[in-house]
C-alpha cells in the first residue's frame, strides 16, 4: 500500500517504521527534517509538504503535536485536503479535540476520502514496540479499511464509535490519569510527612486497591527525583484543557480534573512544562 | 498460644478463624454475640468483655470500627488495659489515628506489655482467604513477636516503623485511593455524556496508563449499578478524616483528598453512607 507519513517525532517515527518494515510504501513529511533521516535511510521517501506527502496515497496518517497543528496539516494551504484524492483514508494518530475529528471526517467525506481518529496511549515505548492501545472513532467500514495499519502500529485496537469517539476515550483515558496522579502525589507527601520510607510504603499498597500503574510506575520516579519526560506536563496540559472543553460543551462538572489541572498549571508555570508527569511531585513542596 | 480476638465483624471473624485452625486457643468478644457463634462452633471460648478476652492470653487482637471504638476497647473499663498481663502483645488491626496508635504503643508499655498497629487492606475477600496487605508499626523486637500470628492472618505483612506507622501508611493507601475514585467516575461520566459506551471504553484503558485496581474492579460495578458495599463509604470517609487531621498536624496541604472527602460526605448526606465507595458515581448526577 502506498502510506502517506505525517510527524515523525518519538511516537511518529517508529510508528512509520513499523508501516515501512512491513512493505508498505512510505511517503513521510516532518517539520525538522533531520527527523527522517533514519527512516530516509531505511527506504521511506521525503516530502516536502504534508499535501505532498498525502497525494496519490492510498491511507495518510498524521502524528502532531497540538490540535492547532493537526488543523494546519489538515486544513492549511499545503495541508492533506489540499491534494488527497478519493478513496483515501486518514487516520490521526494525535490526541486531540473531539469536534476537530469530527470536522475532519466530515470534509474527508466532501471529499470522497474517509478520516478515522485514532489517538494511542503506550507512550514512546508503546510505539517502538507496536503495542499502543487505539481508540478509534470512524464508521465501521472505515475503520476496516483502516484496520490493517492499526494493527501494524498497535496492540489493543478498539473502535469506540463513530468519528471523534476515539478522541473522546482518549480524554477519558487522561481524565482517569489526571486525579490519580494527586492521589500518588498526595500518598507519598504524606508518607514522608509522617516519618516514613516511602519505598516501603510502596511494597504495602501499589499491589492492592490503592494501586494502579502510575503509583507503580512513576511514584518510583518521583522519590527518585528521575523527572525525566515519558510524557510531557506541557502535553497533559493540552490534553487536560481539551477535555474540560469537551466537558463544559456537555455541561459536566470534573472537579477532580479541574484540580488537577490546576495544579499542572502550577508547575508549569514554575517551569515545569517539559518535565514528566510525575514532576507534580514537585507542587508539593518536596 | 492463648490469644484474645476483640471485634468479629466481617473482617475479624475469618481473621479470627484463622488463628484457630492453626491450633491457637482462642478468646472472642464483640458486641453483637451472634457474630461469634460459628467460632464458638469451632472451638472459640467467649468472654463477656474486651477485658476478659485479654485476661491471661499471650496476644490480644482487635478489629473494630472507628477510632473511638479503638479507644474504648483498650482504655475502658472493660478495657484491654484492665487486664493485660506483662508480656503480653497488643495487635490493632483497626484503620484508626496514628496518634491513637502511638498512645496505645505508650500505655501498653508501661504496663509492660507491647502494642503492634497493624491496618490492614485486601476486604473480606483479603481477610478470608488470609492474603490481606499488613501495614505494621512496632519496634522491631515487638513486630518479630507479633509476626507469626501476622502470617497467619496477611500475606504481605511489612514493618513500617515504628508504633502509628502501620496507621500512617494505611492513611497512605487510603489517599491514594480517594483522589484515584474522583478520576474513575469522572471518566466514566464523561464518556457516557460523549455517547461512548463506558464498557468500550474501559476496553482501552483499563490496560495502560491509566490502569488502577479501582478501574478494573469498581468501575463494572458503577457501570452495572451494583452499588452494595465491599468497602462502606462511611468508613472510607472516617478514613480520610482520619487522613486530612493527621495531615493538617504535619501542615500538609492535600487539596486531591479534601476533594475526594468532600464529594463522598455529599454521597453520605444523601444517604449514601451504607454504600460501597463505588456508589460515588451518583455524585456525578448518573
Amino acid at each position: 500500500m502506498k502510506i502517506g507519513f505525517i510527524g515523525l517525532g518519538v511516537m511518529g517515527a517508529p510508528m512509520a517504521r513499523h508501516l515501512l518494515e512491513a512493505g508498505h510504501e512510505v511517503r513521510v513529511f516532518t517539520r525538522t527534517r533531520r527527523k527522517a533521516e533514519e527512516l530516509l535511510a531505511k527506504g521511506a521517501v521525503w516530502s516536502d509538504s504534508a499535501s505532498g506527502a498525502a497525494r496519490g496515497v492510498d491511507l495518510v496518517c498524521t502524528m502532531v503535536g497540538y490540535p492547532e497543528d493537526v488543523e494546519a496539516v489538515y486544513f492549511g494551504d499545503e495541508g492533506v485536503f489540499a491534494s488527497v484524492r478519493e478513496g483515501t483514508v486518514c487516520i490521526d494518530f494525535t490526541t486531540s479535540a473531539p469536534a476537530l475529528a469530527r470536522r475532519i471526517a466530515r470534509r474527508a467525506e466532501e471529499l470522497g476520502a474517509a478520516a478515522v481518529d485514532a489517538p494511542v496511549s503506550g507512550g514512546d515505548k508503546g510505539a517502538r514496540e507496536a503495542s499502543l492501545s487505539i481508540m478509534a472513532g470512524a464508521e465501521p467500514e472505515v475503520f476496516e479499511r483502516a484496520r490493517p495499519v492499526l494493527d501494524l502500529v498497535g496492540g489493543n485496537v478498539v473502535l469506540q464509535g463513530p468519528p471523534g469517539s476515539g478522541q473522546t476515550a482518549k480524554l477519558c483515558n487522561q481524565i482517569a490519569i489526571a486525579s490519580n496522579m494527586l492521589g500518588v502525589c498526595e500518598a507519598l507527601v504524606f508518607a514522608q510527612a509522617g516519618g516514613l520510607n516511602p519505598d516501603t510504603v510502596l511494597e504495602s499498597i501499589c499491589g492492592g486497591a490503592a494501586g494502579s500503574w502510575s503509583l507503580t510506575n512513576l511514584a518510583p520516579r518521583m522519590l527518585a527525583e528521575d523527572l525525566d519526560p515519558g510524557f510531557y506536563v506541557k502535553h497533559f496540559i493540552k490534553d487536560m484543557r481539551l477535555a474540560l472543553e469537551a466537558a463544559w460543551e456537555e455541561g459536566l462538572d470534573l472537579p477532580g480534573l479541574q484540580l488537577a489541572l490546576r495544579r499542572y498549571r502550577e508547575l508549569e508555570e514554575k517551569g515545569g512544562g517539559d518535565l514528566g508527569t510525575q514532576a507534580l511531585i514537585r507542587v508539593y513542596g518536596t
